[in-house]
């Protein structure tokens, strides 16, 4: 079973939603297990696009309750740990999906990067330093197909 | 979907084995999904037991290693926080059956009480404080099927 | 410089007080720096204590906010993980006095017994496992001076 | 007391050591204390300037021992978590540095940036998303006084 981490947004505008939807969508199409926050946004149209493909889904919650699970999350993890839980979500996947996002997703994307774990991105994030791009880091995407089919090549043991 | 935490040592007795392998059957034959640390002794047969009979199993890792997960846990989740998982494994579930155990199974125990998660033990810790056995703090129970019938009972929402 | 962590409720009565402030006192006037939870009750009079004799305090909060430092916490480190800093306490002390305590205060004994951290208990916690008190578990002091006695003499490198 | 955390590699080439020795020495001359994950590289570089200057260090650790903190470090913090200490090091501080530096360092600047923590940069990462440069995110600077000065006013409470 292959784990793929979705990461991006707890609120979104309805077309990411629309992308989130639709990667989570062919994950489980493709027999991944969709892993990711456990939140709103992205996380929950992502869950929602899995579980209409029946497929499983984890949510790794930052808070105390398990009542914070969006609804389509199968397996509820409750860490109490706040952010420290970004890492968490990267690690316990063999690829990550960053799709649009703020800082708290560039945290999750820099943390999988500094463990191997590929990141494909889709609308997400640039990174640069000393005015060089680094190309290596994310392997941008152009739509939910490509980036689940990079996300499962690229997939590490 | 009712999740109940195993814990216990990593590594145990034969006849400890048997009794974490009964409870993992059980829960599993009652619908509940089990939840432990991942690894050997006592998370390991209780996950067997709870593949045995077809239930699932998520192993809350301490390293940062997916592979180091016992061969029965479906979910492996990797936080790579080490004992700071202890947290999590009782955080994620709805109550906690205690099998023996060292001093980290006393710090599941504890964190467990601390959030009003209910425990039982089997052949666990018994608690006193000035003098004064804390009777409140563990149901202690005689064999899996009164540990099982009591964790389902007590599981909090 | 030692490192000692002291444990205990987060509000306490005046006599559990009275004994924090004079284990704080008397373990900064042994030149030992006292690391806690960084809240209130014991946490507080143990600063409180260690703050009269010149000493250097340590607070690792659960929350987010640095202002929730009691006001004799010298060094405020925010994890914002909850009980999961209770783990970080105890790892960052070379011996812990427990001085009474609920649950959370259980918690850090089994973390620190679990990782070879001696414990000396103030009126704290007795442990029993199949009937039989694990006596090499924590050592129990009658009062502050002991416990601060024990406390230094037993600090791991 | 003002606490700014200084982020960058564990491993650096000379002239980065040197920007971050400069640095850890002129926040401690404006009375500022250093907090930072406590081993080698840019790490120990801003202690040892911090502790040329009679400064206070904190160095929160990954690891489980303490010995791995680098020698400038006064306070060191054992956490045990990996790379969730990362959270713990900008959390704790009011405002960061960061000089050059990885992933790890990128994983502190977002988790900075996603508190609301103002992040100052010396040859340190640039971030864009959908092909515009976030100019809000990290204020560059220039040389380790402009860093420093930028820091300490722009450190929140």
């Amino acid at each position: 079973m292959t784990i793929v981490a979705v990461v991006g947004d707890g609120s979104c505008s309805a077309a990411t939603a629309c992308l989130a939807e639709e990667t989570g969508r062919l994950l489980a199409e493709h027999g991944a297990t969709v892993v990711c926050g456990g939140l709103g946004g992205v996380m929950e149209a992502a869950c929602r696009g899995a579980k209409s493909a029946g497929g499983l889904t984890i949510g790794i919650l930052p808070g105390r309750r398990r009542q914070d699970a969006n609804r389509y999350v199968d397996i509820p993890i409750v860490t109490g740990m706040g952010e420290a839980r970004n890492v968490i979500v990267v690690s316990s996947s063999e690829s990550v999906i960053a799709i649009s996002g703020g800082y708290g997703t560039l945290s999750e994307i820099a943390h999988a990067l500094k463990q191997g774990i590929p990141v494909v991105g889709l609308g997400s994030w640039q990174l640069s330093k000393d005015g060089r791009e680094d190309t290596r880091a994310i392997d941008h995407s152009s739509d939910p197909a490509e980036a689940v089919q990079k996300a499962l090549a690229l997939a590490i043991e």
